[in-house]
Protein backbone atom coordinates (compact mmCIF):
# COMPACT_ATOMS: atom_id res chain seq x y z
CA UNK A 1 0.00 0.00 0.00
CA UNK A 2 1.53 3.65 -1.14
CA UNK A 3 -0.93 5.20 0.52
CA UNK A 4 -1.99 5.13 3.65
CA UNK A 5 -5.61 3.94 4.00
CA UNK A 6 -8.30 6.56 5.72
CA UNK A 7 -8.94 3.04 7.62
CA UNK A 8 -5.13 3.35 8.88
CA UNK A 9 -5.54 7.03 9.66
CA UNK A 10 -8.67 6.96 11.72
CA UNK A 11 -6.96 4.14 13.71
CA UNK A 12 -3.82 6.50 13.81
CA UNK A 13 -6.15 9.49 15.14
CA UNK A 14 -7.53 7.46 17.64
CA UNK A 15 -4.50 7.38 19.19
CA UNK A 16 -4.78 10.64 21.11
CA UNK A 17 -7.32 9.77 23.28
CA UNK A 18 -6.10 8.82 26.43
CA UNK A 19 -5.31 4.97 27.53
CA UNK A 20 -5.96 4.05 23.60
CA UNK A 21 -3.36 1.79 22.25
CA UNK A 22 -3.05 -0.04 19.01
CA UNK A 23 -5.75 -2.66 19.25
CA UNK A 24 -7.94 -0.62 20.89
CA UNK A 25 -7.80 1.91 18.16
CA UNK A 26 -8.51 -0.57 15.60
CA UNK A 27 -11.51 -2.30 17.77
CA UNK A 28 -13.14 1.26 17.88
CA UNK A 29 -12.43 2.04 14.65
CA UNK A 30 -14.64 -1.47 13.11
CA UNK A 31 -17.28 -0.76 15.69
CA UNK A 32 -17.63 2.80 14.13
CA UNK A 33 -17.62 1.95 10.64
CA UNK A 34 -19.49 -1.09 11.17
CA UNK A 35 -22.38 -0.07 13.67
CA UNK A 36 -22.39 3.14 14.32
CA UNK A 37 -21.52 5.52 11.52
CA UNK A 38 -24.31 7.72 12.57
CA UNK A 39 -22.56 8.22 16.19
CA UNK A 40 -18.76 8.60 14.26
CA UNK A 41 -20.53 11.23 12.49
CA UNK A 42 -22.40 13.08 15.27
CA UNK A 43 -18.92 13.05 17.68
CA UNK A 44 -16.75 13.84 14.76
CA UNK A 45 -18.94 17.34 13.99
CA UNK A 46 -19.28 18.17 18.04
CA UNK A 47 -15.52 17.92 18.21
CA UNK A 48 -14.47 19.84 16.43
CA UNK A 49 -16.47 22.31 17.55
CA UNK A 50 -15.83 21.88 20.64
CA UNK A 51 -11.79 22.08 19.89
CA UNK A 52 -11.91 25.21 18.04
CA UNK A 53 -14.55 26.84 20.06
CA UNK A 54 -14.35 25.93 23.25
CA UNK A 55 -12.19 28.81 25.30
CA UNK A 56 -11.86 30.26 28.77
CA UNK A 57 -14.47 32.28 30.73
CA UNK A 58 -13.42 35.71 30.98
CA UNK A 59 -14.79 36.22 34.33
CA UNK A 60 -14.05 32.55 36.51
CA UNK A 61 -11.49 30.81 33.61
CA UNK A 62 -14.05 27.56 32.98
CA UNK A 63 -13.59 26.11 30.35
CA UNK A 64 -16.81 27.45 27.96
CA UNK A 65 -17.64 28.06 24.10
CA UNK A 66 -19.07 32.01 25.87
CA UNK A 67 -17.56 34.84 26.69
CA UNK A 68 -18.52 34.12 30.46
CA UNK A 69 -19.97 30.70 30.85
CA UNK A 70 -23.54 29.68 31.83
CA UNK A 71 -22.80 29.68 36.04
CA UNK A 72 -21.10 33.09 36.05
CA UNK A 73 -23.36 34.45 33.48
CA UNK A 74 -26.81 33.01 36.16
CA UNK A 75 -27.98 35.83 38.05
CA UNK A 76 -29.92 33.00 40.47
CA UNK A 77 -26.49 32.09 41.84
CA UNK A 78 -25.46 33.57 44.78
CA UNK A 79 -22.39 36.19 44.12
CA UNK A 80 -21.62 36.18 47.51
CA UNK A 81 -19.86 32.78 47.38
CA UNK A 82 -17.07 31.94 45.52
CA UNK A 83 -15.38 28.45 45.25
CA UNK A 84 -12.13 28.53 44.00
CA UNK A 85 -11.08 25.12 42.38
CA UNK A 86 -7.66 23.65 40.53
CA UNK A 87 -9.72 22.33 37.31
CA UNK A 88 -12.51 22.76 35.07
CA UNK A 89 -13.24 19.29 35.70
CA UNK A 90 -13.57 20.60 39.53
CA UNK A 91 -16.17 23.07 38.63
CA UNK A 92 -18.57 19.63 37.08
CA UNK A 93 -17.43 17.24 39.82
CA UNK A 94 -18.88 19.92 42.55
CA UNK A 95 -21.73 21.13 40.30
CA UNK A 96 -22.70 17.17 39.75
CA UNK A 97 -22.35 16.64 43.71
CA UNK A 98 -23.10 18.89 45.71
CA UNK A 99 -25.74 21.72 46.61
CA UNK A 100 -23.39 24.72 46.12
CA UNK A 101 -25.42 27.56 44.82
CA UNK A 102 -22.18 30.16 44.01
CA UNK A 103 -19.17 30.79 42.06
CA UNK A 104 -16.41 29.61 41.11
CA UNK A 105 -12.79 30.67 40.18
CA UNK A 106 -10.82 28.10 38.08
CA UNK A 107 -6.67 28.49 38.79
CA UNK A 108 -5.63 26.12 36.20
CA UNK A 109 -3.11 24.63 38.57
CA UNK A 110 -1.26 24.61 41.82
CA UNK A 111 1.65 27.35 42.76
CA UNK A 112 4.76 25.47 41.37
CA UNK A 113 8.19 27.63 41.06
CA UNK A 114 10.26 24.75 39.63
CA UNK A 115 7.50 24.56 36.69
CA UNK A 116 7.59 27.90 36.14
CA UNK A 117 3.52 28.30 37.53
CA UNK A 118 3.71 31.26 39.73
CA UNK A 119 0.49 33.82 40.99
CA UNK A 120 0.48 34.97 37.11
CA UNK A 121 -0.19 31.49 35.32
CA UNK A 122 -2.92 30.62 37.96
CA UNK A 123 -4.65 34.37 37.24
CA UNK A 124 -4.40 35.42 40.98
CA UNK A 125 -4.31 38.59 39.54
CA UNK A 126 -8.11 38.29 38.50
CA UNK A 127 -8.77 36.66 41.43
CA UNK A 128 -7.28 39.69 43.63
CA UNK A 129 -10.10 41.54 41.58
CA UNK A 130 -12.83 39.91 42.60
CA UNK A 131 -11.75 39.99 45.92
CA UNK A 132 -11.77 43.96 45.53
CA UNK A 133 -15.46 43.60 44.44
CA UNK A 134 -16.03 42.62 47.31
CA UNK A 135 -17.60 38.66 48.44
CA UNK A 136 -18.87 37.30 51.63
CA UNK A 137 -16.78 33.89 51.33
CA UNK A 138 -14.43 32.32 49.79
CA UNK A 139 -14.22 28.70 49.59
CA UNK A 140 -11.46 26.79 48.73
CA UNK A 141 -11.27 23.56 47.01
CA UNK A 142 -8.25 23.04 46.15
CA UNK A 143 -6.51 19.43 46.21
CA UNK A 144 -4.51 18.14 49.73
CA UNK A 145 -1.34 17.71 47.96
CA UNK A 146 1.51 19.71 49.34
CA UNK A 147 1.44 22.19 46.13
CA UNK A 148 -2.66 22.42 46.38
CA UNK A 149 -2.29 23.46 50.16
CA UNK A 150 0.62 25.95 49.71
CA UNK A 151 -1.49 27.25 46.71
CA UNK A 152 -4.60 27.82 48.96
CA UNK A 153 -2.29 29.32 52.23
CA UNK A 154 -1.60 31.72 49.52
CA UNK A 155 -4.93 32.58 48.19
CA UNK A 156 -6.17 32.54 51.87
CA UNK A 157 -3.78 35.21 52.94
CA UNK A 158 -4.90 37.32 50.01
CA UNK A 159 -8.23 37.00 50.98
CA UNK A 160 -7.94 37.56 54.50
CA UNK A 161 -6.34 40.75 53.95
CA UNK A 162 -8.95 41.84 52.15
CA UNK A 163 -11.00 41.05 54.81
CA UNK A 164 -13.09 38.00 53.02
CA UNK A 165 -13.52 35.00 55.25
CA UNK A 166 -11.90 32.06 53.81
CA UNK A 167 -13.31 28.38 54.57
CA UNK A 168 -12.04 25.10 52.65
CA UNK A 169 -13.23 22.03 52.05
CA UNK A 170 -12.60 19.37 54.50
CA UNK A 171 -14.71 16.58 55.35
CA UNK A 172 -14.16 13.49 53.39
CA UNK A 173 -11.64 14.32 51.22
CA UNK A 174 -8.62 11.99 51.53
CA UNK A 175 -5.13 13.04 52.01
CA UNK A 176 -3.11 13.38 48.97
CA UNK A 177 -5.86 12.31 46.66
CA UNK A 178 -7.24 13.96 43.68
CA UNK A 179 -10.23 15.95 44.22
CA UNK A 180 -12.20 14.76 41.02
CA UNK A 181 -12.16 11.25 41.73
CA UNK A 182 -13.69 11.62 44.69
CA UNK A 183 -17.44 10.64 44.88
CA UNK A 184 -20.55 12.35 45.09
CA UNK A 185 -21.30 11.81 48.55
CA UNK A 186 -18.01 12.10 49.97
CA UNK A 187 -17.90 15.73 48.04
CA UNK A 188 -21.52 17.00 49.08
CA UNK A 189 -20.25 16.00 52.66
CA UNK A 190 -16.88 18.17 52.50
CA UNK A 191 -19.02 21.25 51.10
CA UNK A 192 -21.38 21.02 53.97
CA UNK A 193 -18.36 20.56 56.56
CA UNK A 194 -16.15 23.18 55.41
CA UNK A 195 -15.01 25.55 58.16
CA UNK A 196 -12.98 28.67 58.59
CA UNK A 197 -9.01 28.95 57.45
CA UNK B 1 -27.92 26.02 32.14
CA UNK B 2 -31.06 26.14 29.58
CA UNK B 3 -29.02 25.70 26.67
CA UNK B 4 -26.67 22.26 26.57
CA UNK B 5 -23.07 23.47 26.57
CA UNK B 6 -20.69 22.51 23.70
CA UNK B 7 -18.77 20.39 27.03
CA UNK B 8 -21.75 18.56 27.83
CA UNK B 9 -22.59 17.80 23.61
CA UNK B 10 -18.97 16.48 23.50
CA UNK B 11 -19.50 14.55 26.49
CA UNK B 12 -22.56 12.54 25.53
CA UNK B 13 -21.33 12.14 21.60
CA UNK B 14 -18.37 10.51 23.04
CA UNK B 15 -20.12 7.71 24.86
CA UNK B 16 -20.60 6.40 21.04
CA UNK B 17 -17.16 4.53 21.84
CA UNK B 18 -17.11 1.03 22.65
CA UNK B 19 -16.93 0.76 26.64
CA UNK B 20 -16.84 4.48 27.48
CA UNK B 21 -19.14 5.01 30.20
CA UNK B 22 -20.10 8.68 31.51
CA UNK B 23 -17.06 9.18 33.46
CA UNK B 24 -14.77 8.30 30.80
CA UNK B 25 -16.13 10.43 28.51
CA UNK B 26 -15.65 13.60 30.85
CA UNK B 27 -12.08 12.56 31.48
CA UNK B 28 -11.40 12.29 27.40
CA UNK B 29 -13.09 15.75 27.33
CA UNK B 30 -11.53 17.18 29.36
CA UNK B 31 -8.03 15.80 28.20
CA UNK B 32 -8.67 16.68 24.62
CA UNK B 33 -9.65 20.08 25.25
CA UNK B 34 -6.89 20.80 28.12
CA UNK B 35 -3.86 18.62 26.44
CA UNK B 36 -4.24 17.77 23.20
CA UNK B 37 -6.63 19.98 20.92
CA UNK B 38 -4.31 19.39 17.78
CA UNK B 39 -5.02 15.67 18.09
CA UNK B 40 -8.83 15.62 19.04
CA UNK B 41 -9.40 18.29 15.75
CA UNK B 42 -7.25 15.86 13.70
CA UNK B 43 -9.05 13.18 14.93
CA UNK B 44 -12.46 15.02 14.46
CA UNK B 45 -11.52 16.13 10.35
CA UNK B 46 -10.37 12.22 9.92
CA UNK B 47 -13.55 10.64 11.71
CA UNK B 48 -15.53 12.69 9.47
CA UNK B 49 -13.81 11.57 6.51
CA UNK B 50 -13.78 7.99 7.21
CA UNK B 51 -17.79 7.93 8.24
CA UNK B 52 -18.60 9.59 4.78
CA UNK B 53 -16.28 8.04 2.40
CA UNK B 54 -15.59 4.51 3.55
CA UNK B 55 -17.37 2.13 1.82
CA UNK B 56 -16.75 -1.48 0.92
CA UNK B 57 -14.82 -3.09 -1.65
CA UNK B 58 -16.52 -4.26 -4.86
CA UNK B 59 -14.05 -7.21 -5.43
CA UNK B 60 -13.97 -8.35 -2.01
CA UNK B 61 -16.63 -6.44 0.09
CA UNK B 62 -13.74 -5.24 2.65
CA UNK B 63 -13.45 -2.09 4.09
CA UNK B 64 -12.17 0.80 1.63
CA UNK B 65 -12.67 4.04 0.58
CA UNK B 66 -12.47 3.49 -3.00
CA UNK B 67 -13.99 1.48 -5.33
CA UNK B 68 -11.47 -1.42 -5.33
CA UNK B 69 -9.21 -2.22 -1.81
CA UNK B 70 -5.30 -1.75 -2.46
CA UNK B 71 -4.97 -5.28 -1.43
CA UNK B 72 -7.58 -5.83 -4.60
CA UNK B 73 -5.80 -3.68 -6.45
CA UNK B 74 -2.58 -4.69 -6.09
CA UNK B 75 -1.03 -6.81 -8.88
CA UNK B 76 1.85 -8.15 -6.77
CA UNK B 77 -0.75 -10.34 -5.00
CA UNK B 78 -1.30 -13.84 -5.81
CA UNK B 79 -4.76 -14.07 -7.53
CA UNK B 80 -4.99 -17.87 -7.45
CA UNK B 81 -5.47 -17.96 -3.20
CA UNK B 82 -8.62 -16.34 -1.87
CA UNK B 83 -8.94 -16.72 1.78
CA UNK B 84 -12.87 -16.06 2.96
CA UNK B 85 -13.02 -14.52 6.30
CA UNK B 86 -16.34 -13.15 8.07
CA UNK B 87 -14.97 -9.25 8.89
CA UNK B 88 -13.01 -6.80 7.05
CA UNK B 89 -10.90 -6.65 11.27
CA UNK B 90 -10.09 -10.04 9.92
CA UNK B 91 -8.60 -8.84 6.91
CA UNK B 92 -5.92 -6.63 8.92
CA UNK B 93 -5.24 -9.00 11.91
CA UNK B 94 -4.17 -11.62 8.94
CA UNK B 95 -2.34 -9.05 6.83
CA UNK B 96 -0.10 -7.58 9.79
CA UNK B 97 0.51 -11.63 11.38
CA UNK B 98 0.74 -14.32 8.60
CA UNK B 99 2.69 -14.03 5.33
CA UNK B 100 -0.17 -14.27 3.03
CA UNK B 101 0.09 -12.64 -0.47
CA UNK B 102 -3.25 -13.86 -1.90
CA UNK B 103 -6.49 -12.48 -1.98
CA UNK B 104 -9.70 -12.14 0.18
CA UNK B 105 -13.32 -12.18 0.35
CA UNK B 106 -15.03 -10.51 2.84
CA UNK B 107 -18.47 -12.54 4.26
CA UNK B 108 -19.62 -9.58 6.59
CA UNK B 109 -20.56 -12.32 8.88
CA UNK B 110 -21.74 -15.87 8.80
CA UNK B 111 -25.01 -18.08 7.89
CA UNK B 112 -28.04 -17.52 10.50
CA UNK B 113 -31.15 -18.67 8.91
CA UNK B 114 -32.88 -17.32 11.85
CA UNK B 115 -31.59 -13.84 11.85
CA UNK B 116 -32.40 -13.41 8.32
CA UNK B 117 -28.78 -13.93 7.52
CA UNK B 118 -28.82 -16.30 4.05
CA UNK B 119 -26.32 -16.63 1.08
CA UNK B 120 -27.26 -13.32 -0.21
CA UNK B 121 -26.20 -11.25 2.91
CA UNK B 122 -22.93 -12.93 2.64
CA UNK B 123 -22.52 -12.20 -0.93
CA UNK B 124 -21.89 -15.49 -1.72
CA UNK B 125 -23.43 -14.78 -5.78
CA UNK B 126 -20.28 -12.67 -5.68
CA UNK B 127 -17.71 -15.32 -4.27
CA UNK B 128 -19.40 -17.75 -7.16
CA UNK B 129 -18.36 -15.81 -9.67
CA UNK B 130 -14.90 -15.46 -8.16
CA UNK B 131 -14.94 -19.56 -8.31
CA UNK B 132 -16.27 -19.44 -12.17
CA UNK B 133 -12.97 -16.91 -12.58
CA UNK B 134 -10.96 -19.92 -11.52
CA UNK B 135 -9.02 -19.55 -8.22
CA UNK B 136 -6.23 -22.37 -7.44
CA UNK B 137 -6.87 -22.72 -3.90
CA UNK B 138 -9.91 -21.32 -1.62
CA UNK B 139 -8.33 -20.75 2.19
CA UNK B 140 -11.35 -20.85 4.83
CA UNK B 141 -10.53 -18.69 7.51
CA UNK B 142 -13.75 -18.45 9.41
CA UNK B 143 -13.97 -19.00 13.01
CA UNK B 144 -14.55 -21.84 14.16
CA UNK B 145 -17.99 -21.26 16.03
CA UNK B 146 -21.01 -23.79 14.80
CA UNK B 147 -22.43 -20.88 12.75
CA UNK B 148 -18.99 -20.11 11.28
CA UNK B 149 -18.30 -24.16 10.63
CA UNK B 150 -22.07 -24.44 8.75
CA UNK B 151 -20.45 -21.63 6.55
CA UNK B 152 -17.20 -22.78 5.93
CA UNK B 153 -18.99 -25.72 4.76
CA UNK B 154 -21.63 -24.61 2.78
CA UNK B 155 -18.41 -22.69 0.72
CA UNK B 156 -16.57 -25.50 0.65
CA UNK B 157 -18.90 -27.25 -1.15
CA UNK B 158 -19.49 -24.54 -3.38
CA UNK B 159 -15.60 -24.41 -4.09
CA UNK B 160 -14.96 -28.02 -4.33
CA UNK B 161 -17.74 -28.75 -7.11
CA UNK B 162 -15.46 -25.68 -9.09
CA UNK B 163 -12.91 -27.83 -9.11
CA UNK B 164 -11.24 -25.44 -6.49
CA UNK B 165 -8.79 -27.07 -3.84
CA UNK B 166 -10.36 -26.11 -0.67
CA UNK B 167 -8.15 -25.66 2.63
CA UNK B 168 -8.91 -24.15 6.03
CA UNK B 169 -6.72 -22.33 8.44
CA UNK B 170 -6.64 -25.05 11.71
CA UNK B 171 -3.60 -25.06 14.31
CA UNK B 172 -3.74 -23.04 16.97
CA UNK B 173 -7.20 -21.21 16.31
CA UNK B 174 -8.57 -22.05 19.91
CA UNK B 175 -12.13 -24.05 19.76
CA UNK B 176 -15.28 -21.72 19.74
CA UNK B 177 -12.63 -18.47 20.08
CA UNK B 178 -13.46 -15.33 17.67
CA UNK B 179 -10.51 -15.08 15.08
CA UNK B 180 -9.29 -11.73 15.99
CA UNK B 181 -8.55 -11.90 19.35
CA UNK B 182 -5.90 -14.57 18.39
CA UNK B 183 -2.57 -13.30 18.73
CA UNK B 184 0.25 -13.34 15.49
CA UNK B 185 1.77 -15.80 16.29
CA UNK B 186 -0.92 -18.27 16.59
CA UNK B 187 -2.55 -16.91 13.63
CA UNK B 188 1.11 -17.38 11.17
CA UNK B 189 0.99 -20.81 12.75
CA UNK B 190 -2.83 -21.51 11.29
CA UNK B 191 -1.69 -20.10 8.31
CA UNK B 192 1.15 -22.70 7.90
CA UNK B 193 -0.52 -25.36 8.89
CA UNK B 194 -3.62 -25.16 6.81
CA UNK B 195 -4.94 -28.15 5.58
CA UNK B 196 -6.92 -29.92 2.67
CA UNK B 197 -11.00 -29.28 3.43
ZN1 LIG C 1 -17.40 31.57 34.41
ZN1 LIG D 1 -10.79 -5.65 -2.06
Amino acid sequence: MAERSLLNQLTGALRCLPGVGPKSAQRIAFHLLERDREGGLRLAHVMADAMTRIGRCRRCRTLTEHEVCAICANAQRDASLLCVVEQPSQVVAIEQAADYRGLYFVLGGRLSPLDGIGPDELGLGQLEDRLEEGIGELILAVSPTVEGTVTGQFIADRALSHGVRVTRIAQGVPLGGELESVDGGTLALAFAGRRDF
